[in-house]
């Protein structure tokens, strides 16, 4: 399939990488903020798609991640979307638990802005 | 720098791939939603800051890619973020052009969406 073809096709036919990964933004559905971003495989998203709850593949620990399975901060699927030329993926969530999508206990993994050279709180 | 540390601090230290590049998710300061995906190296990084317009590296033409440069689809940065563990990165752009920021003439890259095994235009 050409790359104008593959913008176009509503055929499912994503491109995993060389590690048969493919990044997913997570998005919160009340406001399109982003809440994080981790890689899925085959099996992560197969998981996500067949429960309904985010699943990835975690990288430094080599094994499928139910996320929030320890914190219960888990994320609902409200939809998954695809780029134009399939190899991301934007995952639209309702989160569960009190909502602290990341693991420093913050609602949303981007907490810091780059100002020059340093970073500020926002 | 621990783990935790990497969390709180408020020095930049991103964490560049193998590839030295770092994702880029770029959304519409209008209303978060998120635009397209791409990869920076320090250079694009550089260039984002010190020109106030999106770069990014382009893996396919393993060049410096100034976002909208043919097209006039460019991004002027709001803000730039960072993930918790500083491997990602989030830029807040007002798009410039006529706000086509895909190449196939979309707002958004993520126009479609998974349902089950195919996908659905949004």
């Amino acid at each position: 399939m050409s790359s104008s073809e593959l913008n176009e096709t509503l055929e499912l036919r994503l491109k995993f990488d060389e590690q048969g990964l493919i990044p997913a933004i997570v998005c919160d559905v009340k406001d399109n903020s982003v809440l994080m971003f981790a890689f899925m495989n085959t099996d992560a998203l197969a998981q996500t798609q067949r429960t309904g709850i985010v699943h990835f593949w975690s990288r430094s620990r080599q094994s499928l991640w139910k996320k929030g399975e320890t914190s219960g901060e888990s994320f609902a699927v409200e939809e998954i979307r695809v780029d134009c030329d399939q190899d991301v993926l934007q995952v639209i969530v309702k989160p569960q638990g009190q909502g602290k999508a990341c693991h420093t206990g913050r609602r949303s993994c981007f907490y810091r802005k780059v100002e020059g050279a340093v970073l500020k709180f926002i």
